[in-house]
């Protein structure tokens, strides 16, 4: 297997919204369970509710073009993500892993 | 074994700057390995020089308390992220995962 390519979104929000953004994000992502190419997602929240960034999330796919094919032709992935940037600023990018070090 | 913890820290930097800050971080990272808690970190590139975001670390502990504990009292370390400060906007902070999902 690949290295493949991590996805990272890093979301600026209130702090008193994460929970409703929380829920809707975890339905937004079981969509993207068994697509061709999806390894996993991790939503990380911050543990102070005055970190700059409340909301991280880290998902591991094979490919570019798996993730690109997964996310951008489908309908109500789409529609879910436009209706989370009312609340969250989305900061979404793409990924190669340049140093890995195990304890 | 416990979830742990996640520290992320989100880093501004020129595109043209990250190759050097990387060899420095990767040298201020291998100061944690062997660490009590450590488990393990990842540092993250983007794939594309005009994203927001260039760098992104992600590190594994085992608990706050051994993060804490790695991290603050080491002078080598701390004199090494503090020079590294003046060629990135670092964004550290503490996460736990509220959202795990496996393809």
């Amino acid at each position: 297997m690949s290295d493949g390519v991590t996805f990272i979104n890093v979301f600026e929000i209130d702090a008193d919204r994460v929970d409703e953004f929380v829920g809707h994000w975890r339905e937004r992502a079981e969509l993207l369970r068994g697509a061709p190419g999806f390894r996993d997602v991790r939503l990380h929240r911050a543990l102070l509710p005055d970190s700059r960034f409340q909301l991280v999330n880290v998902a591991h796919w094979d490919s570019e073009e798996e993730w690109r094919a997964a996310t951008q032709s489908h309908g109500q992935f789409q529609s879910s993500v436009a209706e989370a940037a009312r609340v969250a600023t989305p900061n979404p990018a793409l990924y190669q892993v340049v140093v890995e070090i195990s304890g």
